[in-house]
């Protein structure tokens, strides 16, 4: 349980892009890594912010009247109930802050729809 | 409140060593950043975990029957009722995620307590 992990290593991980895995939490958020390449899809988490770390790359989150570019070191909070759709021109690696009971395409059923017992393994 | 950070540039806020500044919140949550010289105070969280991630340098985590080394890059979280001391033999820069409700070093008041109202500055 006090064994620390390094961030950039915990991307070892991941096989797959939009496909996160949970590497930590502290007080009920789950902290998750995703690689992210070309477009996700719209979404909104109700009742939940998710925050997003870019850990290497660039991301474009685009919401419905603008859109935020984040580069390397970058963090945002989206508010619950925002919808957004992330985009990565190139491969980006992102932390992802969130409550374990967030499913990361909102309530949008996709091919890319992952389940939490996924995302744990 | 969609405006992005860059996690190293707040570090650009914080003037005194072990006097933290909320940078952000994510589903009640706060981020903090700090600046670690020294030894702090062995103090305890109840109810309250305490995630650490470090931004620049090294920590070492003391804990009752054991220390951890963090380097750049680690993170750890300290479950509630864990008792610990931060100590860093030079300048660390530390990302902390806690409830609002976290009071730095526990139940101890010490010279180095700071309030909420001193970590919003």
């Amino acid at each position: 349980m006090l064994d620390p992990q390094n961030l950039l290593a915990a991307f070892d991980r991941v096989t797959d892009y939009w496909s996160p895995k949970v590497i930590g939490a502290v007080n009920g958020q789950l902290l998750k890594v995703a690689k992210l390449k070309g477009e996700f899809v719209w979404h909104a988490h109700d009742g939940e912010d998710e925050l997003f770390y870019i850990a290497r790359g660039r991301l474009r989150i685009e919401f419905e009247d603008r859109s935020v570019d984040l580069a390397e070191g970058d963090f945002l909070t989206v508010p619950s109930g925002v919808r957004h759709n992330p985009v990565a021109e190139e491969e980006c690696w992102v932390l992802l802050i969130e409550p374990a009971s967030t499913k990361h395409t909102g309530e949008e059923q996709t091919p890319l729809t992952r389940s939490i017992e996924e995302q744990m393994k």
